[in-house]
């Protein structure tokens, strides 16, 4: 049987690695899917670099329209990235009956309902395991390897660039500016990091894994973004001292009221597989109701781990193209007819977690005792609290000092409101550092 | 559509998880699935557990036979375990042209060469997720997660037993027999512990895992296999100090010359996360050529993990009953037609890794020369050397102490060839100790 033809639309980093990925290893490939796969055309606003990528036996055109519209053509990969032409791109290859493989996050997070309705009306699939995590399988793993699961959370270190940040603070002590630099200057940040470090890319990841965790449909408006731009070195510090590491991650839980979706800095048990991620690594910790906790590890991002997943995706649609859509794993895990209607997205004021919490006080007899009793009122059960000697914290003489709370699990909305009982505290001499704390056990 | 209809042979710890979570999660299941799954038959020696565990809407049978001749019965689940009667149950299912899922390791890992071929002669799936790391999905993870890759290795912790046993050791310097009537007493360990500690278990499921990560047939007569039995406390404690942790991996790696398959202690070093992993819980680790490192962790046996396993096998074969050989995934990964016939399992001989080694030796000048001096003539280098102080390891006036060599990567066989010569030295006093040691890097 000829090999099945795939066409590529823009070859920068992930692209080249998928050429020479599917290059290098063909025949072993070609021994697990049964066929061979091959890259026959590739589209690129860069003709120069394309030609440069793939030599000469590959057809290179400047306009993506010309891939789908090549009818020996069966599998497209989006690798253009955005939610602009590449979403106008993939309908388009969609309408064409292509078969669709994106390592495109965002757009997927964003315009994901629109794009799996149109491809279950052409019957074609649609598969990013690429989109999250780069080369771990967690989309095959939540997908298919934990179905017999009634999943009850997710929680990931999904963007290694605020990880490789997160651990470079903590070994160095250093603060968020100069490890920013330093994080750019070795290639590990863009020179617009904002998606990463506001969080914005690992809400795109964690939207894609709650859809397919939860039987929900893709809902980014709805998710609590929280970057790690505002962390103090100072914080990293002490939540070491109590037993933490602070790692940015992506959460989405099922609780009684609804789903929480939500990514911000958040201290980890040291003791946990998870806090000892360290560097550019991603994991992905799922909990299931039978299987238990479960954890998945790997570099999330680069040329050949992000193409592992994308060649992954292809040998899958290699197997199933001629397979009717009872035979197919569902887009989001859950048949399109039997998503959930009925969890929704909660408001970040009713999801319940616990909490780290640093006062810059007056030392002065009295406060802990104020501040104790406030958060007694509001109902709010403490779990553990260091109070810093002034001099350490202020220099020799200093009238300051820093007590840090770590609470029990408390409704965001009750924290929120004695958070602000409590700094109108005349004793609280500075904003409150409050950092969501889980125990993920 | 009707629920497609399950029979299961065996209903003891994972057989009654298996049935449990399939109820209570049988409105998700299906969701996923596309169609309802049902435990309609059970059979079992133990008729009256069985009725126990199922209740009075499931048939119960004793003879096993009675499930494979329902000619209403789609799928197979063999829970009976073991090498016998499990052998001729699955071949005799697959005669009667059922899909079967098995959790037995043992039977595949031995028996695996000659159920594949019976099973693609009559075109049924038989899926064994559950028979390697419990509810971790990595075979999954192997088949199809990382089907981009010429894959380099993998070194996994699939024995939960003897993981459980080693953390106890470490954790509060027991000895081996001490802590393995511990495990017994904790229900870790069986009363007859013999295919766990001595490395019989993790040798079957590593011989899986080679297969599925080569292409080559399941060759556990070829594995080389060495429990934990002879572990010292002493020596998890040197390790300790070298920086390393003892686990006891299941290995298997591509070499110039051949594939290496083999079970034995081995020194981790303590930064990586596999030596992290404690207790009773399991991690495989797998090396790709594009992926990098990859981790999967969890629980590696018990009742409802092993059922999430199973239950996703159930899953796919719903989605994938009615397909064709080519639509689905190959038993080990690679097309039967497809599979290497070049890759030799080497003879331990072969294997090149780097040691650990204790020797018991007479403390007097010289001896430290002589033992390097005779490592370095066979051109075995030196990674560190730990020297004790006589009275720290015999005692106050002790004329004896320990020497830990840490080698860097030798070929067994000159190890062995030196240990010999080493052994014969009249200063040395007592058997040496060799224990493995994999960087993992």
């Amino acid at each position: 049987m000829k090999p099945i033809q795939v066409g590529l639309l823009g070859i920068g980093t992930v692209g080249s690695g998928t050429f020479n990925v599917l290059q290098r290893n063909q025949e072993e490939i070609k021994r697990r899917a049964g066929r061979g796969i091959e890259i026959t055309m590739v589209a690129d606003l860069d003709t120069a670099r394309a030609r440069a990528a793939v030599g000469e036996a590959v057809q290179v055109v400047g306009d993506a329209r010309a891939v789908i519209a090549n009818p020996d053509i069966d599998i497209v990969i989006e690798l253009i990235g955005g939610y602009g032409i590449a979403r106008q791109l993939v309908l388009e290859a969609i309408a064409a009956g292509k078969h669709v493989v994106t390592a495109n996050k965002a757009l997927l997070a964003v315009h994901g309902t629109e794009i799996f309705a149109a491809a279950e009306q052409q019957g074609v699939m649609v598969a990013f395991e690429a989109a999250v995590a780069g080369g771990i399988p967690i989309i095959k793993a939540l997908r298919e390897g934990l179905t017999a699961n009634s999943i009850q959370w997710i929680a990931g270190i999904i963007n290694g660039t605020t990880n490789f940040i997160l651990s470079e603070m903590r070994d160095k002590g250093s603060d968020f500016a100069t490890v920013l630099k330093e994080a750019q200057r070795l290639g590990y940040a863009e020179a617009d990091p904002t998606f990463d470090i506001e969080g914005v890319d690992a809400a795109h990841k964690v939207t894609l894994m709650s859809a397919i965790a939860f039987g929900i449909p893709v809902q980014f408006d709805k998710a609590h973004v929280e970057g790690i731009t505002k962390l103090a070195a100072q914080d990293i510090k002490y939540a070491e001292q109590l037993g933490y590491r602070i790692k940015l991650l992506g959460i989405t839980r099922r609780a009684a009221a609804g789903i929480e979706l939500r990514v911000h800095p958040a201290l980890v048990p040291s003791k946990r597989l998870l806090a000892n991620v360290e560097g550019a690594m991603n994991a992905v910790v799922v909990h299931g109701d039978a299987v238990g906790t479960t954890l998945y590890y790997g570099k999330g991002a680069g040329s050949e781990p992000t193409a592992s997943a994308v060649i992954a995706d292809l040998v899958d649609i290699t197997r199933l193209h001629t397979a009717n859509a009872a035979q197919r794993v569902p887009y989001l895990a859950f048949h399109p007819n039997a998503m959930s209607d009925h969890l929704d997205v909660l408001p970040m004021r009713e999801v319940v977690t616990s909490y780290y919490l640093r006062l810059r006080v007056a030392d002065q007899a009295g406060v802990l005792a104020k501040v104790t009793g406030l958060l007694a009122e509001a109902g709010i059960s403490i779990d553990a609290v260091l109070q810093r000697e002034a001099d350490e914290v202020g220099g020799e003489g200093s009238t300051q000092t820093d007590l840090i709370i770590l609470t029990h699990d408390t409704r965001e909305g009750t924290l929120d409101d004695a958070m602000v009982e409590l700094q109108a505290l005349p004793t609280v001499l500075a904003p409150i550092v409050r950092i969501r704390k889980e125990e993920l056990s």
